[in-house]
């Protein structure tokens, strides 16, 4: 047999434990495929104690994980700690300063740092690995840097964070309003205490600003990454949305224009017919359109320990079997800022929902500040009539400008017929 | 700029032009991606003077196709040409014998020689490609070579022949037979003119034995996929089907057994919420349900020049950029026979759809011949009323050996109240 391919963990919570545990139940099968064994060397974790369900016996046990880096006899470091800074970088700097190569599942890290981290590898003649970092166990980065490598690809977009897919799925079906959803998706374990990472966007960006620079070949960029999460959907926007054939959806979107590259994540009405409508619970999809592939679609399961231990392990086999590719599809030294893209110049269809007082003329005031800023309205919604009291009016207007939308909204908000601000979801067409 | 890789294309059919056009117009960026350009150098078709859209000027010209396998200064020989046996299979066997690596799209040379073609390529030091083969511009060949390479694949199944797709998808949208809507894909060029490779469920079978030897480490086994096409397949079962909540499919599927690798392409009745359900026209998707990644859904364009020559040349940036993996994810030596499985064995839930006499005991007959298979119904459905005419009566069974269902079907068929040989289609829970 020849030369097995010893690695290091560092960090044992989900992803850590069942990583080791996949190398163990497949280990014959990985042999197999890489022509020499993986092996499990050593690790870092807090507790040495705690039950982690799989055998760690004969593995060393570090202290300090930025240590991982020059123990010895290890081959690969595999960072399984998380967080943008901190140990976590600690450890992927120093082993890859130490030219060893390096799997990571951190997202946090790649958005604020893949760019530099990119040119340390490549400089030093190693290599770091993320398929874990976007979409689970979906294998995305491979098809982004490999698979649909003949092609200029177009845009890219996503469902990439199944705790905000969830919510709104569940909100779907049960009718029930945002904070009580995520209250319920607290209890059973699918949201964190904090959620504000995963249900304001910053995770979806994360996942985006990576995915971006693989598939444009620019700079990682997650500053200019538009953000907004989903706290302000509402069970009634599900339910409009529902009625003009749409399912709400948090995307992340990224798209090479004229200008520069468009980058955004915020809640979007989807067509019922897009593949990317269906999507269920926890999971996550990726769509890349390419000029000559046109529009594949990837879906999987986007988190949990199986999943993303099979991306980390996909990683070692490709280390195991040589093969390297550039970090971000093209040498790092080669990608290009992007010219960020202000979402002022978004254009794009809008769902709006206005909550207005009943009574003679609304209408007419809200399409006259349409009018004036040159958008055209493609088909409006009001819900019953009750004269003098609130009611919903839904429209939903053709492409315009996001800035002239902007002004339009700020004006509508000031009519005095209106009685909640007035609430603007994209609509997106795929 | 590093040394290019040169290449030479036979074949410049529809795919052939679609990757010599791919190739020039995306050669800065292939370049970027690999470190070095991908030129076109030679080229073997049957008409010099044809236009194909694309500027061959400075291109060899080389009139008996096998010659480029020794063509001078070709790196990569790209195949083309199509058909198990004759030109194709002589061009690739030359070309892996010269130690030239082969990139080939052709499914139906791998189905029936793709093992022995493996050992010789692994044999000569040199490395066979077919991302192309199945399912077009999909980069599942990819995924299952790599990307899922850390879990055992316990079950792969998928719809990949767009042709089947598009006309089933077409009978349900409008209520047609199959002859019909065949005459009109004929038509429009999405059949061929002697349609049974297609329709006959030949084609899927071919992708199927090739994603069956990457997903289980077995040889490619063709002869033992048990195949039906989707000819018996009437608008009426397509409607019943509807009302039972299920789509109509033409699926491939492969699973491993305690008893060997089951491998099948018949028509199905999929469950209306499962993804591959939904897949549309003329697309292609495989499902990989892994052990630790879980279910996989990969959908894109599964024919046509674009999508297939975005394959062919991601093929190509792979032997840019030195990455080699065996031929079928494991060393060619290393795949075991499967243990073929006979359709008798299978196991499943069951469509049945009788045209009977509306007389009393009718039903009390074909129960009888359930009950005495073991066989238990879980739903039935009778349309209309009209004593003594004929009248569907549309069975759902429970899961059952097709050994037995075969029996039932066969003694069913001899009442004499059957006004129809008993159709049977198999239903699939995902």
């Amino acid at each position: 047999m020849p030369q097995a391919l010893n690695i290091a963990v560092a960090g044992l919570g989900t992803v850590g434990a069942a990583t080791a545990q996949l190398l163990r139940v497949n280990a014959d099968l990985l042999a197999l495929r890489c022509g020499r064994p993986i092996v499990l060397r050593a690790v870092s974790a807090r507790d040495r104690g705690r039950d982690r369900g799989v055998d760690l016996a004969g593995v060393d046990w570090v202290d300090d994980a930025v240590r991982l880096a020059t123990h010895p006899g290890i081959d690969v470091v595999v960072e399984l700690i998380g967080g943008a800074e901190g140990v976590a970088r600690d450890l992927v700097v120093a082993s890859l300063t130490a030219g060893r190569p390096v799997v990571t599942a951190n997202k946090a890290l790649l958005a604020h740092h893949g760019t530099e981290l990119a040119r340390l590898a490549e400089g030093k003649g190693t290599s770091l690995h993320f398929e874990a970092a976007v979409a689970g166990g979906i294998p995305i980065v491979k098809a982004l840097r490999e698979g649909l490598a003949a092609n200029a690809i177009e845009r890219i977009y996503g469902v990439l964070n199944g705790t905000c897919n969830y919510i709104l799925t569940t909100m779907r079906a049960t009718g029930r309003d945002f904070s009580a959803v995520l209250k319920e998706a607290q209890k059973l374990g699918y949201a964190e205490a904090d959620p504000s990472f995963d249900v304001d966007g910053v995770d979806t960006a994360h996942k985006l600003s990576i995915l971006t620079a693989l598939a444009f070949g620019t700079e990682v960029d997650f500053a200019s990454v538009h953000i907004e999460g989903i706290r302000r959907v509402t069970a009634d926007d599900i339910r409009f949305a529902d009625e003009l054939g749409y399912r709400v959806k948090l995307l992340g979107i990224a798209r090479r224009t004229a200008d520069g590259v468009e980058q955004r994540v915020h809640p979007c009405l989807v067509p019922d017919s897009a593949p990317i409508a269906h999507v269920p619970g926890a999971f996550n999809a990726v769509v890349a359109d390419g000029d000559f592939v046109g529009s594949t679609v990837f879906e999987g399961r986007g988190a949990g320990g199986g999943p993303t231990a099979s991306a980390v392990v996909a990683d070692l086999v490709d280390i195991a079997r040589g093969l390297r590719v550039p970090t971000f599809a093209i040498a790092a030294d080669r990608l290009t800022p992007p010219h960020p893209f202000a979402i002022q110049h978004h254009r794009g269809a809008y769902y709006i929902c206005l909550t207005v007082r009943d009574v003679p003329g609304v209408m007419a005031d809200v399409t006259a500040i349409f009018r004036d800023e040159q958008i055209s309205l493609d088909s409006m919604l009001q819900r019953g009539r009750a004269p003098g009291e609130p009611v919903p009016v839904v429209l939903e207007t053709h492409e315009c400008e996001e800035a002239g939308m902007a002004r339009a909204l700020k004006n509508i908000g000031r009519l005095e017929t209106m009685l909640r601000p007035p609430r603007m979801i994209r609509i997106e067409a795929f």
